[in-house]
C-alpha cells in the first residue's frame, strides 16, 4: 500500500480523521513513518499529533526519527497549549532548538505558555481565540470570525473585550447568528461570564466548566485581562488524568497511563509500594513478636488475624475512597468535613457491629467457642470502627495541609489498619488469656 | 432576600448561570421552594433541573413539592434527554401521569426516549437536532439553523440527510460561515461520519467521542438513518460516572455517586462487601484451622501472615487495577490479552524475587533466623507470583464472558489472594517442619 505511490497514499489517508491517521502512524514501524515524514507536510503530521494518545516518555522515540527542522515546523503548526503539552516532557535543550528554529509569532505564543507551572489554568490554556471588541456589530464581528476560524481552536464561544483587553462578556456564535446583523455585540452579550484565573489549579478548572456545561472557559489575570481560553477536549483529558491518577494510588500503582511492554517497566512501577508495605509489613510483625506468648498458648488465634485484619483494612479503603472521591469532585467542603467525620463514626459503629454480630454467631456454630468468638466480635467492631475513622481523617487532614489526599493510598490505610486491629484483637486476647 | 418583589427575585435570580441557580435550589427548604414554583415558569426550572446535580433518589423529594401540572410542564420544557435521565428514576405510573398531562409532540419524543434500555447510546441521546438536506445552500442551511437555535441543544454540528433521512454527512457550524453562501452543503460537508448505533454501549460512545474530540455525534439505526445526537455534556457525565464506578468497586462501596447524609445509608452500601468479606474470611480462618498443628509448633510462624498475605493481596489489587484500567479505556483488545498475561507473570516473577529477597535480608539481620526467613521469602515469592497473575487473569476472563471485569473488586481479589498465599506460606512451613 505504502510503497508506490506518494499521491496515492497522501489521499487516503488524509481521508480519514486525525484519530485515526494517529492510530495508523502509531502502529507503523520506523522505516514506515519516515516515509510518511517525506509524504505529509509538518502541518499535516502536527494534526495527528494533537490528537493522538502517545505517551509522556515516547515523544522522544518520534521526535528523534525526525529531521529537526521538520519537527519544529510541526510544532509551530499546532495549537500552542498542544505544542507546550509535548515540549514539557522534553529536555530544556531539544526545546530551546525547536523554538530557534520556528518563526518568532508561533515561538513567543509557545514561550508564553511554557512559562505556567504546569497543572494550572494557564498550562493547558490556548492563545489561539478570537475576541472582539465590545463597540462592534454583530455584522463586522462575523467578519472578524470568519478570518479567524482557520485559527483559532473554538469559535462557538466569543469573548468580548473593552478597550483595554480586559474580559467584558461572552456571546456564543448561536447568539451571533440569531442576533439581528445591526445589533451592538455588548446588548446582545453575557456580562456575567464566568471566568478563570491563570494560576488556577487545572482540577477546579476541569470541575467549573464540567458544573457548567461549558465549552470554553476564558482565563485572565488577578485584572480581568485575557489571556486565554480553555476549551472542553482539555478538560476531558483533565478529568481522566485526575480520575485514573486516584485510581492508580488507591491500588498502589504508581501511574497507569499507559500499558507498558515490557515487565520490568511495569515491575518498576508497582515495587516502591511494594517496598513500602514491607517494611510496614515487618512493622507488623514485630508488634505481633510482642504477643508471641499469647499466641505460643493459643495457636487458635492466629486463625482469626487475616479476618479482622482484613476487615479493618477494607473499611478503612471504603472511607478513604468516599472521602478522597468527595475531596475530588468538591463535594466535600471545609465547612462539611466535621460532619463527614460524625457520619462516618456511626458508619463505622454500624458496618462494625453488625460484621461483629455476624462473626460471633459464625464462629459459635462453627467450632462452638463462645468466650472466642465474643473476642473476635469485639475485636472486630473497635477495628472496622477505628479504621473508618482513620479511613476518613487521613485524608482530610492532609488535604486541610494541602497534601494530594489520594497519596494516602489504599495500600497505605490498609496496612496501618491492618496494624490497629491486630493490636486490638491480641491486646484483648492477653487480657482474657486465662478465659480461652 | 425572597420575602417581597417576585419581579425583583426573578431578575437577581435569572440573571445568574443556570448551574448557579441549581445550587440555590437545592440548598432551599422545601417552603423557600415553593415560592420559587409560583415565581418561576414550568420552563426557567427545567433549565435548572438539567444543569442540577440532584442523586437518582432524590428527585422524588423535589417533584413531590409540586403541582402535578406544573411538574409536567417542567419535563416538556426539558431537552427529552434529560427529561428521560430523570423520568427513568421515577415510579411507571408517575411517568404515565406527567406523559398524558404535556402536549403530544412533546409525550412523544420522551416516549420514544424510554423505549430504549439504559446505558445505550439510544438512552443518552437527544431527539432536539439540527439536520439539513444534502441539497440545500449554504444560505438555505442557515436560515434552518436560525430557526432551530433556540430549541436545538446544539447547532456547532450539522447533520446532514438524504431524502430517506439516511445520515449522509455532517458540516460544523464554522464550515458554513467560512463557506461561500451559494455553495451547496453536500459539497462542503464531511461524508466520512463517524456514527454509532444506537444500542451501542454508552461508554463505546463516550470512548469514540473523546479520542475524536468531537463535540456531537449522530446516533443511527443498523440501516444508517439519524436516530438522535448525543452532545459531548452528555459524555463527560458518561466518563465520570464510569471512572467513579470502577473507584467504588477497587474499594468494595457500592455507589459513592453522593454524600449520603446519615450513617445508615452509607452503612448499607458497605455493609454488602463487608458481610461477603467476613464469609471469605471465614473460609481463610477454616483453611487456617487447618494447619493449627503447625502453628501451635512455630508461633513465630503466625507473626509473618499478615505481611504475606498483605504482599499478596496489594500485589494482586495492582494487576487488576491496571487490568480493570486497561479494559475499561480500550488499551486491553482481545488479541493483547495473552500478551498481558505473560508481561503480568513476568511482573510479577519480578516484583515476587525482588520482595522475597528484602524479606530475607531484614529476617536474618532482625531476628537472625536464616530458615524461617528463607521459608517467608519464597513463600512471598510464590504469593505475589501468583497473586498478580490472578489479579489480571480474572479481570481478562469476565471481560470474555462479559461480565464488568470492575465487578472482580478489589476486596474480593484481596481476599482470594490472602487464601493462596496463606496455603502457600504455611503449607511450606509444615514441609519444612522439622528444620524449622
Amino acid at each position: 500500500l505504502e510503497e508506490g505511490d506518494p499521491e496515492a497514499f497522501r489521499e487516503e489517508f488524509l481521508a480519514g480523521h486525525p484519530y485515526d491517521q494517529a492510530k495508523y502512524y502509531e502502529k507503523a514501524g520506523p522505516e514506515l513513518r519516515r516515509k510518511m515524514y517525506e509524504f505529509l507536510s509538518p502541518k499535516e503530521l502536527a494534526e495527528i499529533f494533537e490528537v493522538s494518545e502517545i505517551a509522556d516518555d515516547e515523544f522522544d522515540v518520534y521526535l528523534n526519527e525526525m529531521d529537526t527542522r521538520y519537527a519544529a515546523d510541526m510544532f509551530a503548526g499546532m495549537y500552542a497549549d498542544n505544542a507546550v503539552d509535548v515540549l514539557n516532557e522534553l529536555d530544556k535543550s531539544k526545546v530551546l532548538t525547536y523554538l530557534t528554529l520556528m518563526d518568532d509569532e508561533d515561538a513567543g505564543e509557545i514561550k508564553d505558555l511554557l512559562h505556567y507551572e504546569e497543572y494550572t489554568a494557564g498550562a493547558i490554556m490556548t492563545t489561539e481565540y478570537v475576541t472582539i471588541p465590545e463597540n462592534s456589530t454583530v455584522r463586522s464581528a462575523m467578519t472578524i470570525l470568519r478570518n479567524a476560524a482557520p485559527e483559532a481552536e473554538t469559535i462557538y464561544y466569543i469573548f468580548v473585550t473593552d478597550d483595554e483587553n480586559r474580559l467584558a462578556g461572552v456571546v456564543s456564535l448561536r447568539d451571533m447568528i440569531i442576533a439581528d446583523e445591526n445589533a451592538i455585540v455588548s446588548d446582545i452579550m453575557n456580562e456575567r461570564v464566568v471566568s478563570v484565573l491563570v494560576s488556577d489549579d487545572q482540577e477546579e478548572v476541569a470541575r467549573t466548566m464540567k458544573d457548567y456545561d461549558f465549552l470554553a472557559m476564558p482565563v485572565v489575570d488577578f485584572r480581568q485581562h485575557l489571556l486565554g481560553i480553555i476549551t472542553v477536549d482539555d478538560i476531558i483529558d483533565v478529568l481522566e488524568e485526575e480520575a485514573s491518577d486516584d485510581y492508580s494510588k488507591l491500588a498502589g500503582v504508581s501511574d497507569m497511563d499507559t500499558l507498558d511492554r515490557n515487565p520490568i517497566t511495569a515491575a518498576k512501577k508497582r515495587l516502591p509500594w511494594l517496598i513500602l508495605l514491607t517494611f510496614l509489613g515487618m512493622v507488623t510483625a514485630n508488634l505481633m513478636g510482642r504477643f508471641e506468648q499469647t499466641l505460643d498458648q493459643v495457636a487458635l488465634l492466629a486463625v482469626f488475624i487475616p479476618l479482622i485484619a482484613g476487615m479493618a483494612g477494607n473499611s478503612g479503603t471504603q472511607a478513604l475512597a468516599v472521602a478522597v472521591r468527595g475531596i475530588a469532585t468538591g463535594d466535600i467542603e471545609e465547612e462539611s468535613k466535621m460532619k463527614l467525620l460524625v457520619r462516618e463514626a456511626g458508619t463505622g459503629l454500624i458496618t462494625g457491629t453488625v460484621c461483629g454480630i455476624f462473626v460471633v454467631g459464625l464462629i459459635y456454630f462453627w467450632k462452638h467457642e463462645l468466650v472466642l468468638g465474643l473476642l473476635v466480635g469485639v475485636a472486630i467492631v473497635g477495628s472496622i470502627f477505628v479504621a473508618t475513622l482513620a479511613g476518613s481523617f487521613i485524608p482530610l487532614l492532609m488535604h486541610r495541609l494541602k497534601i494530594d489526599p489520594a497519596v494516602a493510598s489504599g495500600p497505605f490505610i490498609t496496612t496501618l489498619n491492618d496494624i490497629i486491629s491486630i493490636v486490638i484483637y491480641l491486646g484483648l486476647a492477653t487480657v482474657f488469656l486465662s478465659q480461652l
